[in-house]
């Protein structure tokens, strides 16, 4: 049987990175670039005001001239007027363009203005600027035009969305979303509008796995089948061909109705494995068509979907998108009490997380009813991937961390 | 001056928890529960099967017997149907009810199973069971009919979807999310389609507001307004009438074309502050109609824009939903190396995050070219809040951090 580490080698290498598509910018954020993105400008394009005060030339404080008469004012947007005299000043706004004939800048909280009785407006100078070129960003401070601002690959946020905004990217080349079937399947589960019999439970897992995949952005359609092979074998082929995975959760155990593995390989899905040395989550059977659908066959004990789905579908999700990412845990924590787990397997302990105000993640293992107790999920933020050995986890240990909360 | 900290009383003192509004479960993912969830049954919901195999009654394990006839086979969805004999066994899979008359089950793995030439199968018990219930996950061992399983308030993340659609909530009552515009003032800013002219640049940060917002569920209108009295006039009480905020960026500095202040007080908003000892984004004015819109009236300056947005706007929209929600920052991290800040302001430090393997969380000190600097934001994934005291702050000190990445 697979270790998980082997197990996710083989699952990571079925991701392809899938097509490029352009979205609008506003549709852009959490999608993934895919050009480079490069400044049309300096950053900042121009010698930019940055405090509201006058603009003076540095050399007339170097001569001790503290009173400046203002020759006009200027605003933010406005094409700049040249300062005349170099004994005088220029009102300004942050923001504005630098006038000509200036190089520095003194904000109103370093000034005083007073107006003479001929109407002449004039600043004087309380608080000495230090140096010429104080308060003003200077062009192509931060960045020159043609440098690479946002490489291709970056996931977008609201900073290379803002970037992307300044140079005008109006629309952004960015990798299309998987397209994802969800799948229950089992003769025991009835929709969540339905009351069940006495030995009946309603759907849950589709309902799952797609809040789960829309924080990652994708969408999914959710379907069921019934423990029938002629259903699966009539409905399974559509959605291999119409989407880029297939999520199906359930039958895929030893039981007489576990009908998935022999079917998916009967429709030409070659198994890639089945079963990871792991608890819970075990019987996962994944595969994929030759140059398509990939199959992730979860086993359907809700705790174990869940378990599976952040431990191997959405780390795959993230290569189709990035293909060059790592495929580690994004994060560790600190055990923080004592722990036995006795098989010689991976263990996914239901943990509730604490950012400790010393900085640490602190990981408290949770009472957990087996992989049946989906209930049990609700005081818990994430699963700590503790390995095959040791029997006794000491508290203090730091491990890779599955977080499902935001 | 205000200090962050009474700043950030004052604005969390606005917060309302908006009204109810029902939504499709599948909607549901990331909005705030406005009732308790209760068990509609117990959970289990009947002593359910947790391995595929046989069930039997243990009695007849402490009387040595290990061949069991198979009297029927029993499926998953199925109503049970009784074990006629106590030396016998029903063949049983994962799901099922545990048939009247067994109260045990052992896996495929503990047995064997063969056909005697009458046709009767008989299963052989290899692993006999350490006790009565074993593979059994009895009904109510998890949560009984009629407990709470998520309270009032609870962030629905894909745990509460799958229990909630367990119990059949095909519907949810969830807090409304607020109604929020944001606003760019400035003359000098053009639309992101457009070429500016030298003294112009696009602008950003309303993208950058929507691209934040759109994280919390939340969505923004985008509006524009120049640095003129007369169109803020006109424009602004239509906002304050139509949205719970209005987040504006700009005018609210010193400047003489800062007209935002003057003109809210105008159109009847209380100022409730302006000025944060703070750096970036000290220029931040605060206020709120009676009983109506808060505004948020952010500096302009890109980096402030974002500062405020993460310190002030996201913790109050968070309130709008969860009131009891503590308004303190969601994690802390480690400094990484020694950094001076000297004037006795809180700083917000741009920092990279890294999730050590130690279990810490390390912030990286980043070079930033001034609140202007809007590409310096790329390389950091958030800021670290530094008390206004010590001058020197050194590394390995934890500080609260404002994260703006996933």
């Amino acid at each position: 049987m697979l270790s998980v580490e082997e197990a996710t080698r083989r699952v990571l290498t079925t991701a392809r990175l899938l097509p490029a598509e352009t979205v609008m910018l506003a549709e852009a954020t959490g999608r993934t670039l895919r050009t480079d993105l490069r400044a049309d400008r300096d950053f900042p394009p121009f010698d930019r005001v940055a405090m509201d005060g006058i603009a003076l030339n540095f050399s007339a404080i170097q001569n001790n001239v503290l009173e400046f008469p203002i020759e006009h004012t200027q605003f933010a947007g406005q094409a700049p007027k040249p300062l005349q005299s170099p004994q005088a000043a220029v009102e300004i706004m942050t923001g504005a363009v630098l006038p000509p004939g200036t190089d520095t800048v003194v904000r109103y909280e370093d000034l005083t203005i007073d107006t003479a009785p001929n109407g002449q407006r004039i600043a004087t100078v309380v608080v000495a600027p230090p140096h010429a070129g104080h308060n003003v960003h200077a062009r192509a401070a931060d960045r020159r035009q043609g440098d690479v601002l946002v490489p291709a690959g970056t996931r977008l946020g609201p900073a290379e969305i803002a970037v992307a905004a300044t140079v005008g990217a109006a629309t952004l080349p960015v990798t299309r979303l998987p397209r994802l079937a969800v799948v229950s399947t089992g003769d025991e589960l009835v929709d969540i509008t339905e009351t069940p019999l006495a030995h009946q439970i309603r759907r849950s897992n589709t309902y799952m796995l797609q809040a789960a995949l829309s924080a990652t952005g994708a969408t999914a359609e959710a379907f069921h089948f019934n423990d029938d092979p002629a259903a699966l074998r009539q409905g399974l082929p559509g959605l291999l061909r119409g989407f880029d995975a297939v999520i199906l959760s359930g039958g895929v155990s030893k039981g007489q109705a576990d009908f998935l593995p022999a079917t998916l390989r009967e429709l030409g899905v070659e198994q890639i494995f089945h079963e990871v040395q792991q608890r819970p989550g075990k019987p996962f059977w994944f595969g994929q068509q030759a140059g398509g659908a990939v199959v992730f066959a979860l086993p359907g004990n809700p705790v174990s979907t869940f378990v599976n789905y952040y431990r191997y579908v959405q780390p795959w999700l993230q290569c189709s998108q990035r293909p060059d990412l790592q495929p580690t845990a994004l994060s560790y924590a600190v055990l923080a009490a004592d722990f036995t787990f006795k098989p010689h397997i991976t263990h996914f302990l239901n943990v509730r997380l604490e950012a400790a105000p010393d900085g640490r993640l602190m990981a408290h293992p949770q009472r957990a009813g087996g992989s049946g107790d989906l209930a049990g999920l609700l005081q818990c933020d994430g699963f700590l991937e503790l390995p095959p050995e040791p029997e006794l986890f000491t508290a203090g240990s730091v491990f890779p961390v599955w977080r499902f909360r935001a």
